[in-house]
């Protein structure tokens, strides 16, 4: 799987293109700039991992910083907020079901696709 | 989640070790050095994503080399072999019923703890 080339034909920030299937899940790339909204995920653990730049994610009592190669779970029903200052590129890896907004509907969420 | 120090208590090759819980898979990092056993997984898809080092992931018709930070999904059914000539830092991520030697059961088969 060629990362690098699949990053390079994102044109949009925060919509995450799938790439990959692994039993029950997706594996999704995708760019991030700014901030994104505070949501979970009822009942989907979510894990992300830094590919290019630094990603903080905000939890409701403390602050993560996620530095490239390095990864973390989000387990389900935990509130959390990712934030990039600079452009980040990210790798998701969650169940086919999961939805980017988590427990909310908003002009944020999008439907993910094949790249 | 802090893998430096995970693969520090990692002391035998080709014992995986679970550090995380992702929906119904088991996130894993093992220490390969040598060659493992040809074997497949009769319906689970495995994610091979390499820390350290470079794994040749042959195929029964051609190889993959894997290199720092590249990752690579075996899917159910196709037969592989592992080879690390040199150490490999490695992280799995797997359904919490796949066993390390597929559809075999032999003296490379060992059962996964947490570490």
């Amino acid at each position: 799987m060629n990362l690098a080339q699949k990053f390079g034909l994102c044109k949009e920030y925060w919509s995450p293109k799938i790439v990959g299937e692994l039993n029950e899940s997706y594996v999704k790339v995708v760019k991030l700039k700014g901030e994104f909204v505070w949501h979970h995920h009822e009942s989907e653990d979510e894990l992300f991992m830094v590919v290019k730049g630094q990603l903080l994610i905000r939890l409701l009592d403390h602050d993560i910083a996620l530095h490239e190669g390095k990864f973390l779970i989000v387990p389900k029903g935990v509130e959390h907020l990712p934030v990039a200052r600079d452009e980040v590129q990210l790798v998701l890896i969650e169940t086919k079901t999961t939805v980017n907004t988590g427990n909310l509907r908003n002009e944020r969420t999008v439907s993910d696709q094949w790249i």
